[in-house]
């Protein structure tokens, strides 16, 4: 990539996060206490990595951006309720998220439980609600959003599970592609289906191309656990190996992990080329996520 | 109500039961440890008071019941969610629910709160997947869910923060209408917009018919909690109390709360005259919640 198409790009992102922070804060009302609740967590930054997934693929298909802030939203908001529970001590028990205390430790359990389950709910009604979307395309968002959402908690649920297990590399993909890959992939997918005109075959290239980036990007995750310090992942350093939890690196070592993750990330980049439209926002948008540090 | 009447409704209530049983059984699959854990749950009985609500207002306007199915399961899924959550030690810390440990003392808090989770998931997943519905139709429905759902939350989390503290009476009314009262509507209201040509007019008439309903219900629930054994209430009696909970009793005494819920139900009652159709059945529903024990 050329210095300016690199700066280009990330001017891209820059808006797309502009965006999607503030239809976050639109749809969030400030009424009660719990929306106060579910705004410290929404608001808290983030990367925005899913809902910069859902309108980089929407506007491959030349789909009108304000098509895809529900999508984007719902998928991030999703993402933000599975994080607060994740952090419950029940679950992974981590005090800091986001370089801000978890908000269990801020508004306690019980009420970082129902913020989580508040989320969900307001996901699911804001696509559900936005008119703009034809009917019968909003049932298809909504049913890509409530499989993922579905599937997305069996993979937590697998991954508390096996806490202190040996466990298969192959328990591992499957749980990965449950517990962050569904919801990833339901990020582009969202963006996809939004094009009325999407053919089977681009369906089926986007399909192969998520699943890809969405089991690529866990593997990832576990690396950069180990290798990146608590300031940059504004979380705790190394906590997948002070919980016992087998992870990718556990198992297969560091630099075995950091091959499969990347060579899934290439064979991602490589299978959108077969796209009838021009693939280079989301391919440079995988680039990307190849290259995070945190 | 002459005997053979009475005969006749239990009757017609026993196959809903039998109905919703058998759809909820059918909608949980057994392929994962999170499935079996959301079946434990599902599965345990309960009055299933909602599903019920949802097929005799489908059935005022001939609706036939296989359309309510999804409506029915996702209803009470959305409640089995809330109650599997409601019962963690962070919450209102109950062990037993329908005469079984709770969800958590079964299968861990992590696995609780997963379990509930995914039935929110699976709740608007069963709704958007029913193509026997017309999808600006389930569009509506899906939006009615969404709202109770997060009015639920809300209410929850009201109930949670005025533990131990004095309260005006109209705040007690206020999260009584979010905690019980959403979603009992929601039971009722999507019985009614699944038929195409419901008018505004009878919208409005079960609209205010369901609020006073939800409100009637949870004011007796606070009745029965005092009043109630525990081996009939199938949890722990008089739990609201021990929890410094500030309920209708505790502000109001048994007597006058006993007053406002038998004359919330009755003007309920009264309100269904007004429908464009023969209106029995869920009068002789209100009928049944009125005297209900439990």
């Amino acid at each position: 990539m050329t210095i300016t198409a690199l700066k280009n790009h990330l001017k891209i992102l820059d808006n797309y996060r502009a965006r999607i922070n503030s239809c976050l804060d639109n749809y969030l009302s400030q009424n009660s206490a719990l929306s106060e609740n579910m705004r410290y967590s929404v608001l808290a930054g983030g990367k925005r990595f899913r809902p910069i997934l859902t309108y980089t693929t929407a506007s491959l298909f030349n789909v009108d951006l304000s098509q895809a802030d529900s999508c984007a939203c719902a998928v991030e908001l999703i993402h933000i309720y599975s994080l607060i529970h994740d952090d419950l001590p029940a679950m992974d028990d981590d005090d800091i998220r986001h370089n801000q205390p978890a908000n269990h430790k801020q508004f306690g359990e019980g009420q970082a439980i129902l913020a989580g389950d508040g989320l969900q709910a307001l996901a699911f009604g804001i696509l559900a609600k936005n008119d703009a979307i034809d009917p019968a395309i909003r049932i298809n968002l909504l049913q890509h959003l409530s499989r993922a959402a579905f599937k997305m908690a069996e993979g937590q649920s697998i991954d508390l599970s096996i806490v202190s297990k040996n466990v298969e590399i192959e328990l591992l993909y499957s749980m990965h592609r449950k517990k962050t890959g569904a919801l990833l992939r339901c990020a582009v997918l969202l963006g996809a289906t939004l094009y009325p005109e999407l053919s089977g075959e681009d369906e089926m290239v986007l399909n192969s191309f998520s699943e890809d980036i969405g089991l690529a990007y866990q593997v990832q995750d576990d690396v950069l656990d180990v290798s990146t310090s608590d300031a940059v992942l504004g979380k705790k350093q190394n906590s997948d190996a002070e919980k016992c939890k087998p992870t990718f690196p556990s198992i297969l070592g560091m630099d075995e992990s950091t091959r499969v993750y990347q060579s899934l990330y290439e064979r991602a980049s490589e299978s959108i080329a077969q796209l009838s439209v021009d693939a280079t926002p989301l391919r440079e948008l995988t680039g990307k996520l190849l290259s995070r540090t945190f």
